[in-house]
């Protein structure tokens, strides 16, 4: 079984369920950091097992096929053995990276056609050749190529693009089933809910996908500047189509108060470069709340930058010392930021996890929701 | 004892020993990875412990004094509890950042007058607020004030600079021992050699410190674009008058070999920016000698970083997979890269220990010196 749906709270439509991989468990709900070009960045492996406790991580199809390239990450045996992370990955399939990073892309029937934001070398992207790739860059799961619309679109556009969607999962399962996992472990390939906001599109996307499922699925087109409350709708509607046996992946959401709300809807999955990104600079996610550790209000504060959490970073180290690392722009301040906001993540969805076991997630969520929210 | 001095090599004047400090012991020759303002750039307390060994860090008094502030500093119980080091720490004078960075400088008998490198705000050093400010940082060994010339200087500038450095060491040992240490825990002071290049200041300066030293002694003023050679002659002479009882901390070197040919000369303690500086360029000092990781012929080179090591960065990462980090200006790069040089310089000293206390030193210094000056 790739999926075990262990645990269903009685006062939402939160799951708890294990994902299971040739390179270990995933225990559901998970956030996975994100490890664009094969590095979370600023933070190490040793750090993501030892401080954060991931149990997996995600790469970039688009970012790993420019640097460090196909060849060299099939010549070192995959992404797992070049980058020292031994857990589970995930890889995007570069759909979304074609949407907001490309330039002078044409979308097509056959594919995308884009220039690389490094070097403006022209690049082509099909179904196939994506699936290609991410054989070759070796993820525990790899995702269909999708179209992604942006925020807001017309109707029109939205059903076309949509429909494209669908076209290319057929021919990514197609081709994903044609061609074996190159490194002796199984890999997995999810489908993307697409539909922009539209609920008629995402419904008929969703049940397409549904009869299209083999182990997980994901919504993709969500947390690109439409309102919360859009999203939420939208990834409430798709959790009530999809079906219940297989792991749901919100694709880039999102803040810790997003991910308590989409775990209520029933999400399983969630990914967003908000912690790391946000924790460079000196935005810091906490058990008490949000920190600007910039702030001057912290100059002499010298309690752990988050008694709420167990690993050294968040313990050992003081408010103070952190500030001083930022004003002073030390590299370490960008580790330890970035340690504790993913830290932070990881420990929010364990702690999701224990309590739609223990079937008081919902009270919980509502308890935490004002707290996550709060600016310190 | 603040100092035992326990072998000397046979064939050169090579010392192990052992310093005493109220943070624990630190076995000679020792490497000291600078923490400017109060963090090595870019490496964890715990990378430092775990993976580098490192014995005991080195603090800036005129860094630490503008940011994060004396202030702050002392309401945090000094540097150890701020930074979350809690193994030795030296702190230098303020001297060299006077001669270094500091602009509109004007040296008088009673101090130096200058302006911030950070926000051009005026600042007067005096030997006695120096051993203040020493006090309110709290490191276990703390740097006279001294006056640094360049190079080249005028015989006679060097002298009257000398003269001057002599003059503050009686008022900076006055203060000194005219206060206490303010946080539970000893700290000792050590005098500064000068004398530019001229073996007669230099024999004059050591002879005076050599009268005026109680715990231990520093030659300052070199490696500041002198010759190599003209480096090695003046720390070989100052080492000849010093009290052998004592340990002798070359100030500001230097490559592995100089560190090699230093502790043949005398030497037992020596910090460096090198590694750290120039493992942000890609810069790798390894146990087979120098890699500029960047280079192309590394991208398909899955040994190791250096197999010769034994801590987790030098052995689970490639040298193909941190080239692609310095490639694509990965964070995870320049902390890799800093672990890595910094493992080595730590790595080196204790290898030279060993050898000193088994009375092969000398022969094993000539087998290294080739090694690690080799650019692969």
């Amino acid at each position: 079984m790739f999926f075990t749906l262990e645990a269903n709270d009685p006062r939402s439509n939160a799951r708890a369920g294990t994902i299971q991989t040739d390179h270990g468990a995933i225990e559901t709900p998970v956030f996975m950091p994100v490890g664009t070009v094969g590095t979370v960045k600023g933070v190490s492996p040793k750090a993501l097992n030892e401080e954060i406790q991931a149990q997996i991580i995600l790469g970039n199809t688009y970012h790993l096929y420019l640097r460090p390239t196909t060849e060299v990450l099939n010549a070192a045996g995959g992404l797992h053995k070049f980058n020292n992370w031994h857990k589970p990955i995930l890889t995007d399939s570069g759909g979304y990276q074609v949407f907001s990073l490309a330039a002078m892309r044409k979308i097509k029937e056959e594919g995308a056609t884009f220039r690389s934001h490094i070097d403006g070398s022209k690049l082509h992207f099909t179904p196939e050749n994506v699936m290609d790739t991410q054989r070759l860059i070796g993820a525990d799961i790899v995702m269909a190529f999708d179209e992604c619309t942006p925020y807001p679109v017309e109707h029109k556009e939205a059903r076309k693009s949509m429909e494209l969607t669908h076209r290319w999962l057929k021919r990514c399962h197609d081709r994903f089933h044609a061609t074996k996992p190159l490194y002796g472990y199984n890999q997995f390939l999810f489908p993307i809910v697409q539909g922009s906001t539209f609920p008629d599109l995402r419904k008929e996307s969703a049940e397409y996908m549904s009869e299209h499922v083999t182990s997980g699925v994901a919504i993709g087109g969500l947390s690109v500047g439409e309102p919360e409350q859009t999203m939420y709708d939208i990834a409430g509607l798709c959790c009530s189509i999809l079906p219940k046996n297989v792991p749901r992946y919100l694709m880039g959401v999102g803040t810790p108060a997003n991910l308590l709300n989409n775990i209520a809807l029933g999400i399983d999955m969630f990914d967003c470069v908000m912690p790391t990104r946000n924790g460079r600079n000196g935005m810091l996610f906490t058990t008490k709340g949000i920190v600007n550790i910039s702030n001057k209000k912290w100059q002499f504060d010298f309690s752990p930058i988050d008694e709420g959490l167990q690993n050294d970073t968040s313990q050992n180290y003081t408010k103070s010392y952190l500030r001083h690392l930022f004003i002073a722009n030390e590299l370490l301040g960008l580790q330890l930021a970035s340690v504790q906001n993913l830290a932070f993540y990881c420990w929010l969805m364990r702690e999701a996890r224990k309590k739609i076991i223990d079937g008081t997630f919902t009270g919980w969520k509502d308890e935490m929701l004002p707290i996550v929210t709060t600016r310190l």
